[in-house]
């Protein structure tokens, strides 16, 4: 999608093979791109949050096997072992909760260990990150033309504006292009559909003010920020016609791991009858699970709970104290929306309940993992 | 209740009949006290939010009253007209949502048309402001032993440190002394029972995090600040023991107008079988309103969502912005929790059911009114 009117990925790379991002940590108020290189960077840019969303994780940490491999050992040293060990020790313990994280790594191993040579084994992994990242955009094409219905049938309805609440960014910024949750809002918008968007802040980190709003708003989208409290108000009067947001992890029988708050606003949408539903790819779903509350909730550091990252008049950036001095916090990065509360699924592959049944009906291939 | 050590009202006056007040404004990250001078200041100090809190609203408006009558106006001009016109109007139009500042100024103004003489009625205007003021104590004094209750009989069963949710500011600093819905948190503290607030930060104003965390840090209270998107996932894991919360308005049904985000709080309190207490002085109750839907909510200024106040490391303190240049935001101060999802009403009479009948037990007097 654009920023500032040229189509960008959220990861890319070049002719000689070198990897970049945007650093989505200034964002809005500063737009960065950066070379990511070696093992520490890629860490540090997936535990640290240069990067997130699962998919855009998922991504970056299957060019961090390679640049790990590339930067860090050569061919006479024990590769397969460095990469066992370290690399996939290390890229798999920055993020707990993304299940995408795991997928690309894990294949990336299993990858490595079909090649002896080292120089064939770093081809594979590069070739294969490019791959999986070529499928998440056309996965994120898949979820948009599906989604892209539902949003199609609330304008037949009604005719006017179509109103969707969104949480956390679940946008281009959290995938490589066109996003999860937004990618029906983006087909929707080319396709001539009004609509507009509120946007949750999403606290501690302000995904929803800091990229998702500035997403829609470079796209040409309409939408209005809301704090995280407002939602519960406009679906009690009608200011909301549907709930789209994304997830991190899904269960087999279709409870959803999304950003802190996602619970809450599932809540009031059922209690006002307005359709909720999630957007994922399917590397997104844990078949292996069929309780969400098995799922590990990320405890992250109480100092994004304490600051917040800001801009002030004179042009200084960076992180603000919100509460007194020496106070304590409490950082979930995540909760678990029961699949009852899920009105349905939308995915690469169509749309379904929110149910083990749902689910396999459009993915029978999994039918025997139980 | 103490700051500092040393204890304090938010509203007092000395010897020679000067307003005084906690400025609300720079907390937590200053503290400051100002002498409140004539109609104009009374009047940005309600709107502008340095004091707020229903109950504070209501004794300061009583003070404005007083303070415009005697540094606007003087026996020789026609001060009735002067305070009904223009005083009476200009702080009846400061807050919409708050009974308490209708509750006062009528009072005041009635007090005011049963005097000829301006010397007179000036004094009569202090008077009741401080009696106001005092009964006010006292409305909190019996929410916080009734309340105590309510947490004693929790303690009783688990024998555990009682951890209790609230939103916003419903404590001393949205009263006088003790608060409403802190009152009977401080009780319980003082009667030894082990107590851990979850403090809601609250969103755009951040009342949770400035305020309620400094009051209660103040006295000596454990206490834990978390996002307002948090709250239902500790329901969800029996983090929470119960909820208590104030209210701006309450129809004589029991519906609850309370700060932005109440509602979500209370649905997952339902989801989770968690009781969901609402403290009010019965000053707060609408005996004409049935339904909490008819209570109008202020829709506040766009600039209290794209920014926030906040201390920087260098020791400059302001307002920073969260949100992309440009951007639009909606700021819905209230919302509406319907008595459904309200466990009981704590009052300065007794706890009771959040319904006609229940609130009737309670005030019979208002029988007669429909």
């Amino acid at each position: 999608m654009r920023v500032k009117g040229k189509h960008y990925h959220t990861i890319w790379t070049d002719d000689a093979n070198r990897i970049f991002i945007i650093d989505q940590r200034p964002l809005p108020h500063a737009f960065k791109t950066v070379e990511l290189k070696g093992l520490d960077m890629f860490c540090d840019c997936i535990r640290e949050m240069w990067v997130r969303g699962a998919p855009l994780i998922g991504v970056t940490a299957a060019f961090g096997m390679y640049s790990a491999l590339k930067e860090e050992v050569s061919g006479g040293d024990d590769w397969k072992g460095f990469l066992k060990e370290t690399a996939f020790e290390r890229l798999m313990a920055t993020r707990p909760t993304a299940v995408n994280l795991q997928w690309a790594l894990r294949k990336q191993m299993m990858l490595a260990n079909m090649h002896r040579s080292y120089d064939e084994a770093l081809e594979a992994l590069y070739k294969n990150a490019v791959e999986i990242k070529a499928e998440d955009i056309a996965i994120s094409e898949g979820i948009g033309e599906h989604g892209l219905k539902l949003i199609e049938a609330i304008y037949a309805e009604t005719k006017e504006t179509v109103n969707i609440l969104t949480h956390c960014n679940a946008g281009w910024f959290a995938t490589i292009d066109w996003g999860t949750a937004t990618a029906p809002i983006y087909k929707a918008h080319q396709k001539g559909i009004p609509v507009h968007v509120w946007v949750d802040e999403t606290r501690p980190r302000n995904q929803g003010a800091r990229i998702t709003l500035f997403e829609l708003m470079q796209e040409g989208i309409d939408c209005t920020l809301i704090c995280d409290n407002t939602g519960g108000h406009l679906m009690q009067h009608g200011m909301v016609d549907c709930c789209i947001v994304g997830t991190d992890r899904t269960t087999r029988t279709g409870d959803v791991a999304n950003k802190i708050g996602t619970y809450l606003k599932a809540l009031a949408a059922h209690d006002n009858n307005i359709p909720f539903y999630v957007a994922l790819p399917s590397s997104t779903i844990d078949w292996d699970l069929r309780d969400g509350f098995d799922i590990p909730i990320e405890l992250r550091s109480e100092e994004e709970v304490l600051k917040i990252y800001g801009l002030n008049s004179e042009g200084w950036k960076g992180m603000v104290d919100l509460a007194p001095k020496n106070a304590k916090a409490a950082n979930y990065a995540f909760d678990v929306t029961p699949s009852k509360y899920v009105s349905a699924l939308i995915t690469e592959r169509g749309v379904c309940a929110a149910s083990e049944n749902g689910l396999l009906n459009l993915f029978p291939e999994k039918a025997e993992i139980v």
